[in-house]
């Protein structure tokens, strides 16, 4: 495959979507061939798996259960969008991957790393970004941005679930040092142009 | 869990369906606790993933993708249904198991054995079962044995199929000789009585 397959981590607050967008914008403006997207990105297999996921009906949903549907999803727009793209020569640039599901459901949900990624490796079956971005802020900062961007204060509801988000930092972090190979932490809680900058650097770097 | 967890495996053909009907009577009449189930067995959340597998409109269903929905389905009628009733103290007898996903998208799919013992091990968690009935045809006295029932004669596409039915059965008698612990094999070609006396025989030393 000649792309160049690369994913954005980080929790919510965290700046993501903005930055994505000013990169994508850039890239676009340089004539590169860039596709960005997230699952499950308009696959309707994947749609059809999120739908399931989501239902506010599924009450009974079993955390292991919603864990192996996350992998189905990925799997089939991994197959579908993503390895197209990357075996046309684009540079796929997708929102939250693998690393989400270790973090959040492995970690923070305490279905254990080891097992997560199990289940993940048989979605993936050996395609893995060759970057992935982690950005970076501390859970109080996050969610203090995303109150603000809400309008509302700050609450002891959002307080008890700091420690979730805890430990969701804990584990990226735990990650990014397992996997110096492709990951990369950008300090998030920079202002918005030098979380660009740093985050544009990394993919001139890859790109070569 | 007080209860026992039974399983029966075999091929379409094998006559599991009409033996396993009769045992679950005869337990019955000795007022024993049985419950009969199969996947997805009228669990919501089971039910609307096994629609999604059964959708004919989902043609580019990655094979991946749908053993990680066939695990999905798994583990939510494990907790749901089997863990309760075995957890009550009942004898569940379960039409196909873990041992299905192995020979049929493992072996005969070719996925790999190990990697889709991987997802189902994660999926059951430790479940199980103390018995599993390896009920053993050839593939052609099976499919004979459906023909005769479907009223039509073994056509040229079905022998094509034949190399895929060779290859679960070859599968299943592989994991009975690396399960002696809990896999037994019934001799299936016999005649109905025969194949009752001796399942229910088997049941019954697990019984004690």
């Amino acid at each position: 495959m000649s792309g160049l397959f690369i994913t954005i981590e980080g929790p919510e607050g965290a700046g993501k979507t903005t930055v994505l967008d000013r990169i994508v914008k850039e890239l676009e403006r340089r004539k590169l061939p860039i596709i960005q997207t997230r699952e499950p990105g308009g696959i309707a297999i994947a749609e059809q798996i999120r739908s399931v996921i989501l239902n506010k009906e599924n009450t009974a949903m079993d955390a292991r259960t919603e864990a192996l549907l996350y992998a189905a999803a990925r799997r089939q727009h991994l197959v579908e969008k993503v390895i197209p793209a990357l075996q046309a020569g684009a540079i796929v640039l997708c929102d939250r991957f693998v690393d989400s599901s270790l973090a959040y459901q492995g970690e923070a949900r305490g279905l254990g790393m080891h097992e997560v990624g199990s289940i993940n490796d048989f979605a993936i079956d050996g395609v893995m970004p060759s970057l992935t971005l982690l950005f970076d802020v501390r859970p109080e900062v996050g969610l203090a941005r995303i109150h603000q961007h809400d309008g509302r204060e700050v609450n002891r509801l959002d307080l008890e679930d700091l420690s979730f988000h805890e430990k969701v930092r804990k584990a990226y972090l735990k990650l990014a040092e397992a996997n110096k190979n492709r990951m990369v932490i950008i300090d998030a809680e920079q202002e918005e142009e030098r979380v660009f900058q740093d985050a544009l650097a990394e993919i001139e770097k890859v790109l070569g």
